[in-house]
């Protein structure tokens, strides 16, 4: 019996070890928020290089942000595809509340601070799930 | 020591169930799809009515696409968010060729012929993944 336990323990560990792993694949559709930036200077290398790794630092700082996806623009297959933004974002919450709360975040307010002045234009839609 | 065996391949048969239950709320950062769609009549119930169904029955129906969300706008609290458009959709895939696929899948031919009357302006953003 004790054989039985060690080995379920073990497996609910390996288990719950490799869902730690794939906490940015999980997506919570309570509450989505994805936001696309253009920059000023869409191939700056350094613009890029500033912007992804602040927005990285505050993503895994956040609390409340889950998924946690930063995309740019593959090339455009079709003409209803909008692939003119520099990068774009998809995080979800667990409530509309959580995603007010991760608006005034010490690391998203810092994020906003350095990186605002990077880009020309954001659009942010949010969504809540039909179900 | 089958004792064992039959609790391993008990435990991995509930854990695999509640995976696919759970299938809608996995997200693939290989190709995020993310789709807005504007009615021509956002209020009419019966639009909405065939939308979700059709949406629903080509998605359930579909190969290649993971995630799933199907969504409505929260009322905008802030300037920046547009909160104007009547749907979104946001997909995930594991491939581009994966979403390339998709396009022609035929319940998605089916859902553009039954639905593309209800809307007036439909805007894709597709993203990969930067990492």
């Amino acid at each position: 019996m004790k054989k039985v336990i060690a080995i379920l323990i073990l497996t609910m560990t390996v288990l719950s070890c490799s869902q730690k792993k794939n906490d940015m694949k999980t997506f919570d559709p309570t509450f989505a928020h994805t936001v696309f930036f253009w920059f000023k200077n869409p191939d700056s290398k350094a613009d890029k290089a500033k912007f992804e790794a602040s927005l990285t630092t505050f993503l895994n700082n956040s609390q409340y942000a889950k998924t946690k996806f930063i995309g740019t623009a593959p090339n455009a297959s079709r003409d209803v595809v909008d692939g003119s933004f520099t990068y774009s974002l998809i995080l979800s919450f667990e409530s509309a509340e959580a995603q007010a709360k991760y608006q005034s975040e010490p690391p998203h307010l810092k994020f906003v601070e350095e990186c605002s002045d990077l880009w020309e234009k954001v659009i942010v839609y949010d969504s809540k799930t039909i179900n």
